[in-house]
């Protein structure tokens, strides 16, 4: 979708959609962020009320960025969904319900007048990084975001990966730990063995929990309490590996182990040239979390000998991964 | 290396090196063989003796073929070994150790002259599916060779794809069963989980000698010693099935389990349209390992709704898939 004679000059407006906010920037062709405009998604409003609320951001994104609304050449938008990047059409979508089976690219289209392109949060996420994060200069590139799951992305020869049925990169659901054993731990896509039943937030809190049921003691719930908070946030993580809480080493080393596994099996079978790791846990506990799997993972690769050359590094975006890498799909799109 | 403004008309030479025999065809630019030579690759022979035989066969398969040698454009060579493909020069070769650190391609070259592009055996094979076997049309396939070992080859974009090490496509080493405990079943390579310490010939012949050893009866051991043979070939391992040998179904089950799982681990990262299953066991056992993999492999994919659109299939070319992938690579890489 998207009419493809627009100038490739001009700016294009990246759409971070999250389950609780949106984020929109106005950026040149050089990756620069001219305006930067946050609000709530209320996810639970209707497919009409968002779509609606992006439409404002966008807009006001404009407003702020003081350019031409005529100099704006597309939309690039990052959804909680599998899309069909083809049409922007978003399938099952379980932090915005409304946007479940919904035509969301044509949609913004028809309002905005523009080229929209819509395309699946983490592949938006992963595209940022290559373009304009950790992983400039590579020519292939993988990207691995940890936090309430585990999501991936796929970059090969420049380009964003789809795979034939729009699901390459889908890193959590990589099987990993595949045990005869129906005891095993499940997967919250009802599996067994994928990377994100040992490797995401998710998992880690299912360990602390048990260990803490089992008698263990920890500060882990110390701090989520002070914080005032339901869940292990990120944060708290952060703050018990800080202070050498021992459950909080342990599951963390568990933890690690999976992702080079995972790091691993990705080298032994598409041998890419960087491996970027982001996602809320990655950015809470940095090279806390990135350095013992590039001590680990190389355990693995089938080549060992030459296991230095492949970088594996922390994401360096932060929140902006998403504008910037929407953004930028929204350009090489319109080529 | 290889003289590139040689012209892409005029005949092929494939040679398929393997640990026992040297298997070389003449091949037209359509995919036919002319003539097809074997002789015995003499392993302990040394590498000038063994270069001198695979100089005989290329002669031979071109005075077979009845053509004029100068219409001769191109060699390619499949060897068993990690290999540069730039280069021609082989790494560790298990199976013919006086090629290890050998640099076949130049020597090769010297002696032909002509152009010889050289290239790991597996890597050889999915290529020779993919241009004349089970993935002829197709644009990504991956290939799974199941014998001695677990190898595979990886097609992008119509194209064999090394990776940043030349190491891509070790579809064998992937991580598939990591378990915390010391006590499990290592690799070949040294390490744990990888998927040919569960799916290989060697992992299966492993597999029946701890039932026998346990006091489980079963057919092999008796099929194998009226072969007069020391192991459990891929025949044997077929006439148990034919005979339904409870070990042997077992076995296989497992067998086909771990499979699926390195399909559906495949599907879920890279996606592909098409993965042919081929080697001695799959030979051997033809629809009796694919099915139950094309069975159980949705299982696990993410996207299980359209798990069928993947392709899952028996390769179709047999021994001619080393010398017919050993021509194309070698006409790919002439233009």
């Amino acid at each position: 979708m998207g009419k493809k004679k627009k100038s490739k000059k001009g700016y294009v407006v990246g759409v971070d959609l999250g389950g609780t906010k949106i984020l929109t920037a106005v950026v040149d062709k050089k990756g620069r962020i001219l305006s930067r405009v946050k609000r709530a998604t209320r996810a639970t409003s209707g497919a009409d009320k968002i779509v609606e609320r992006i439409v404002q951001t966008v807009h006001q994104a404009i407003q702020e960025a003081d350019i031409p609304a005529k100099k704006v050449v597309a939309v690039g938008v990052g959804a909680p969904a599998p899309i069909d990047p083809q049409t922007g059409f978003a399938f099952q979508a379980s932090n915005i319900p409304a946007l479940s089976n919904f035509p969301l690219g044509e949609r913004l289209q028809e309002t905005l007048q523009l080229p929209v392109f819509v395309d699946n949060d983490v592949n938006v996420g992963t595209v940022g990084e290559y373009a304009w994060g950790a992983g400039r200069g590579t020519k292939d590139m993988v990207g691995i975001f940890v936090g309430t799951g585990v999501g991936g992305g796929l970059i090969v020869g420049g380009k964003l990966r789809h795979g034939f049925r729009n699901s390459a990169g889908e890193v959590g659901h990589m099987v990993v730990g595949f045990k005869d054993q129906p005891d095993e731990v499940r997967c919250g896509c009802g599996r067994r063995g994928c990377l994100e039943a040992y490797a995401s937030r998710t998992a880690i809190e299912r360990d602390v929990q048990a260990a803490v049921a089992a008698g263990r003691e920890t500060l882990l719930l110390e701090l989520m309490e002070k914080k005032g908070k339901r869940r292990i946030t990120s944060g708290v993580l952060a703050q018990a590996l800080e202070a050498q809480d021992p459950l909080m080493i342990e599951v963390l080393d568990r933890v690690t182990t999976y992702l080079s596994l995972l790091v691993a099996t990705i080298a032994n079978f598409f041998d890419p040239e960087m491996f970027v790791i982001g996602g809320g846990v990655a950015e809470a506990l940095g090279e806390r979390l990135i350095a013992p799997i590039r001590h680990k993972a190389p355990r693995w690769f089938i080549k060992e000998s030459d296991a230095a050359k492949v970088c594996i590094v922390l994401a360096e975006l932060g929140d902006d991964a998403g504008v910037l890498g929407a953004a930028t799909i929204a350009r090489m799109r319109l080529k």
